[in-house]
Order: structure tokens, then sequence, then C-alpha cells
């Protein structure tokens, strides 16, 4: 019997982060999965990302951080989450160094259990603009990583980075994810709000 | 009346960091001190890390994180903390990824009040072989702050990076930093307990 080797997937409950897990399984890893309580305005994502860890049976975490500092609308309900606006610019939803603070934790994590690689959903292509999305950062993170742990050679995988919307729904039904069961929308009412950034970039993955 | 710029620093309650937090307001620096509570052993570092705080009156958060894995001797009880040791490789006090979750949330921090520099007691001379406290860190560390913010511009500042920790102690006293009501020790009892790495590396900083 060969062992299989590990990975860390980052799993916030959307469409793309179930789609990535379900893209390093089907590429041989063990997967463990981490999820964020991070203050987000709503639980919802969360309820969606145990069940599609719970799926397909993948060990997980859910790490609960305080940012008591806010900075982005995501994070303060007495702020308005930005409607049918222009995708251009860094809109206010942007969490301050937020996908730097998760990849650390799964670069601990990777460490810790012996984890070769870090499996992110990031987009640079159908995405709000975020800073923490694009190539560059990866490649910078990537280094980061390798100077600043004993493991040195933990990969960060991220294989939707320069896929449409479009194309990551064709490869998550090829992968037979749950697309159904994933959530998107900021604002977490019981039903998508669609105005959002994050319900329309969706919508753009499923257009005809 | 000219507005002074902001730094986060980075306080744990030992001599490096508050010379450091010492050094940064000699500088000039608004400081804003961020202190976590990781699950190390003891809370003992904290109660200086806190008191440091409060006797420059800056302003100062205690993030509270749970690593669920551990993968260290400092988050685990029920291992021994290394005594008397060679101090040579990385030992299992090193947590993995430490310094990379929590710079990541001083970037956060610092980008969400609009700080220009974070300040980190990071030291390559007298320490444990840590790999998150080298040079090569830092700078790579940099770089991935300047790709993955919106900030772009906030440095990474570690003025003891290759002192001696009798530099560190001659620099802490002279800029009047309290040595006197920090906290070195791994284990946390009443006393010191003299024979950890961190213990022996504060000792050479007051040797005559």
């Amino acid at each position: 019997m060969t062992r299989r080797r590990k990975a860390v997937v980052l799993l916030s409950g959307g469409l793309d982060s179930t789609t990535t897990l379900y893209h390093a399984l089907k590429n041989g890893y063990k997967c463990s999965a981490l999820i964020f309580d991070y203050g987000q305005r709503h639980k919802r994502e969360l309820r969606s990302a145990v069940a599609v860890a719970k799926g397909v049976s993948v060990a997980y975490h859910v790490i609960r951080i305080k940012l008591p500092w806010k900075g982005s609308s995501l994070l303060d309900r007495k702020t308005k989450i930005p409607q049918n606006r222009k995708l251009t610019g860094i809109p206010s939803t942007y969490v301050p160094a937020r996908n730097m603070i998760f990849l650390s934790f799964a670069l601990s994590y990777a460490e810790a259990i012996g984890a070769k690689a870090i499996f992110i959903g990031a987009n640079a292509v159908d995405f709000s603009g975020y800073p923490d999305c694009r190539p560059a950062f990866y490649r910078a993170f990537q280094r980061a990583a390798e100077r600043g742990t004993r493991a040195k050679k933990i990969r960060i995988v991220t294989p939707l980075l320069r896929l449409t919307k479009k194309e990551i729904v064709a490869l998550g039904r090829r992968l037979g994810a749950p697309l159904e069961k994933t959530w998107s929308c900021y604002a977490g009412g019981r039903q998508p709000c669609g105005v959002c950034d994050s319900c329309r970039l969706r919508a753009r993955g499923f257009m005809l």
C-alpha cells in the first residue's frame, strides 16, 4: 500500500474552494480542510463548508479568529455591502491580509501534519480585484513559506487562478463537486441576494 | 502639529520585543501593540506584555488563536521542553509558521489603521535556530506583504535581527526599556527555569 501525499485545503464553502477540494482529491491527495470563522457577516457559508467536508469525509478544523480592527464591510454589519457595482478597483469587502492569515494557518497545519501542498481556490479572472488573489502574491508567499519553515518544500497550489468562472463551474461539474451545496453570497440571507460581487461573479459561471 | 506615523509592534512580553517597542517609540512612531495568546504553555509572558504596553500607554490588542494541530513542545504540555541542550538545529519548541501567523495579523492590523511599519524583535544571532527568525524569511515576507495588500508599502522592520543578546540588553537599557518587567522563560513557573533555550539566551545578555 502506498501512503497518499497529504494536502491542506482552504475551504470557505463557496464554489471555488469546493471545486478546489475536489480537484485535490482527484489528484490523489489525502486532504484536510481548514475552515475559518473570522467574523464574516453570516455563518451560512460555514455550514456549507462543513457540509462539503463531511460529504467527502475529509478531516477538517474550524478556526475561529477575531480581527478587532474591522477595516472591511465584510466584517462590519453597520456598513453596506456594495450592490451591482462596476467590477473595478478594490471594493470595501476586501479584508486586509485575509488570505495571508488563512495561508499562514494552513502552512502551520501543513507543517505539523507533514502535508506537502496547500490548495487555495483563489481566482484572478472573474474576481473582485482583491490584491491577495493575484498570481504575484502567491509566488511571493511560496517563497516566504520556503524561507520561514522547517519543512521548506510545501507547495502553494492555486488550480483556479487563471480560469474564468464558467471554466470553474465546468471543472466542478466534471469532478462531481456538489455545487448545489455551496454558498457564495456575502449577505447571507435565506436566498442569495443576487447583487453583491460574489453573487454576480457566481452567476457568470452558470450562464449559458 | 504633525501627525506621527503609525506602527504595529509584535509584543510577546520578552526582552527582545520590549526593546523593539521602545526602539519604535524612540524613532517617533505612534505604536499599537499586538499580543498573542496562542496556546503557549503559560500566561506569564502575556501579563508581562500587557504590563509593558500599559507602562508606555500604547494601544494593544490581545489576539486569541488556537492551533488544534499542536506540533510543538511549546503548545503541548504533555511533552518536555528541552533543557540545557546544545544550541544547534531546530528544537521541539519551534511552532510551525508562528511568526508568519503573527505577521499576517500585524499586516491586517497595519493596513486597517493605516500604519506604515510593522516592528518585530526577531533575532538571528543568539537564537534557537527557528527558520522564521532568519533574515531571508523577513525579506520574503516583505515581498509577499507588498504583493498581497492594498497598502503595498508597509515596511517589516527587524531592528534586532543581527544584534547579539548583549547588544540587545545594552540597547534596551539605553532606551529605558523596563527589562525587569519582561519574561523569557518557556516554562512559566514562579521563577525562570534557567535551563530552557530562552532562559539561557537571555542570560547571555546580562553576563558581564
